[in-house]
């Protein structure tokens, strides 16, 4: 009897601790978002998704691609995008080409110039729960972003929750 | 003796109508310029090469995709492009994304809009030797561009020898 007390006293602690382990787990990462510190493999082969020139403060010309979950999701307008989805956006100067401009004979071509960062996009509904489900990545010259900066992604991107959160959309 | 040398005649005579063929296809060839008439397929698939801004009279804005014979080349510097080599030209229409500046709070992003047209880069040193090894192709709505259009592209393409007739280079 004393033995059989004894088993469920210490099943009953297990249980608590292991709650409570889990409870602090959640809500730290509900509380603290999780930022992508590692450039996804392969990002440089996936497929085209769209294009984008940003002005404003920014002056870049950049490519938007996705992986292949990501393409699929795309392609079949499956909202919200499915665990595994990777968008990467590729930047770079928006500079003239005066190469193309002297064969064109007037100012007319804008090329990519030098590489300004590489941002990504990672769908993993539990391991970014406290940012709508995204991990978001921001690497320049293979460094990824500072934390006071990556915080400034997901309020931003929150405010696009008609499409998961995702500004890009897919050019035909 | 009669019979051999009937036979060298005859010999004779159907080189001469070979060589005579051949010479004339050749020289039809170099003299009219054949374009590519049908979009490969396969080209949405296909990876990233670069992006390209275009003002003056076209406000486009348009990503350079490539086959895997195209992105092996312009990885490893091969010049000129291999017979093979597809180089395709996705353009849409350059406007500002109303929806991303009102997030934004500002005038910053240009997108994609409507398609224009896509243009491919076929290289076939044989099939079209006339432009340079490089057949030139025009798609809007799907519909291959007339003629005297498509004769433009060539002499244009041909002042950037250096490079093998291609003006875009590759993104990192």
């Amino acid at each position: 009897m004393k033995q059989i007390f004894l088993l469920v006293a210490l099943a009953a602690v297990a249980g608590v601790v292991a709650v409570t382990v889990y409870t602090s787990r959640v809500t730290a990462q509900q509380a603290t978002p999780v930022f992508v510190t590692q450039i996804p493999t392969g990002y440089r082969d996936w497929r085209f998704i769209s294009v984008a020139h940003e002005e404003g403060s920014l002056h870049s010309i950049g490519a938007v691609l996705g992986n292949d979950v990501a393409i699929k999701a795309y392609r079949e307008g499956t909202l919200p995008f499915p665990d595994g989805t990777i968008i990467a956006a590729l930047h770079y100067q928006h500079v003239p080409s005066e190469e193309n401009n002297r064969i064109f004979g007037r100012q007319q071509s804008f090329v990519p110039g030098q590489p300004t960062n590489i941002q990504f996009m990672v769908k993993d509904s539990t391991k970014y729960a406290a940012t709508g489900g995204w991990g978001f990545g921001h690497f320049a010259d293979g460094k990824p972003g500072a934390e006071a900066a990556m915080k400034t992604c997901f309020p931003c991107h929150a405010r696009e929750k008609a499409r998961d959160l995702v500004f890009t959309r897919y050019a035909p």
